[in-house]
């Protein structure tokens, strides 16, 4: 099973057809509006929806009632995609694509591109994907790995979320062998075929693909 | 004397009256051209410009040349944007302001955003900002510091760029203690007065002030 989770970032930067995604979708904040724009069904939707007028809140209020959709809000220490995660967590899905969670304020994309880093969503570090128009991010854990390329991407990139240890990039254009951690993104790599083959011992690497 | 670099982001993220900002400029790969562009003189570029077409390429190397303006190619090593904070450095200035540096691609943005964590620039972390139409992002040293609100702004995050101690948000709308070092953006913060103090004990701490 996939799901898929709609922050409320830009709308320019949503890949074309997002809305082909096979899967269940999950709104988040005025994420959540934009799947009832769109009439796409949600499992879930998370928020206090602040950002939206008083009329959009009626209208998604009676919306997700109808519709028996439920609704939580985050609380302080929770962000809405957080909170939206760990309930796609607990749905044990095979995939999780998160759309809508980059742009505009860089706390937010910052906020959203680590959570993985939180021991919390340990188990599914590997099933889940940031997308944009032009950026694919996934996650890699320790352990001997392969990285495939995403169609329509041209440079790969590397950066150690948290406490990487052992850190190799065996055979991409530019390889790289670091035993300490290093808090840098290693960016403008690129494939030399349709696969990548890396190695950590410790933490989190995040690995991304993007087009100019 | 100040130094702005413009790097090669969409313009669409640029703060209003960009050009009116005061001192030197320096352009990183395509943001060298729109210096061109927007007749404003520059005392460097950088790059190697495979991003304009051939008779862009062309104009703005005859501009660079007819006005002795410096120019060299960053190794493979080295971003554009990092040669550029590299020669500003040098300068020795009291701020350094970097635009164009956010948007586009995740792994650029990531590349800008965590060059304060190398140690050579380490003279000028707390003199260097990024700046986009929503974000201001500064970055604070070991000790007990004061942050101050930029107008316009409403939204304050805090995250360990590398291995920080004892980090104390100390009087913002949620303070903060940690003794360890959390791999975490904690966003959506506000002010509650025009300046809010912090301290840690080592490391870097990436301040975003945002607005929607």
């Amino acid at each position: 099973m996939q799901i898929n989770i709609l922050a409320g970032g830009p709308t320019e930067l949503w890949p074309d057809n997002l809305f082909e995604e096979p899967g269940l979708w999950i709104g988040a904040d005025r994420g959540a509006w934009r799947l009832y724009q769109h009439g796409m069904a949600m499992m879930m939707a998370v928020g206090d929806f602040d950002s939206l007028a008083a009329s959009e809140l009626a209208t998604l209020q009676a919306h997700l009632q109808a519709n028996e959709i439920i609704h939580v809000q985050a609380e302080k220490d929770e962000t809405d995609t957080e909170l939206a995660l760990r309930y796609a967590q607990e749905q044990k899905p095979d995939q999780i694509k998160v759309f809508g969670a980059t742009g505009g304020r860089v706390d937010h994309l910052l906020s959203n591109l680590w959570l993985m880093a939180d021991p919390v969503f340990h188990d599914i570090v590997e099933k889940t994907t940031f997308i944009d128009r032009l950026n694919t991010v996934s996650y890699v854990q320790p352990g001997e790995k392969t990285v495939r390329k995403v169609p329509h991407t041209k440079y790969l990139g590397f950066m150690p979320i948290n406490d990487v240890a052992d850190f190799h990039i065996i055979d991409a254009k530019y390889p790289l062998a670091l035993t300490e951690n290093v808090a840098k993104m290693w960016s403008s790599n690129e494939f030399k075929t349709d696969v990548v083959h890396i190695s950590l011992k410790t933490g989190i690497v995040m690995v991304t693909q993007s087009r100019d």
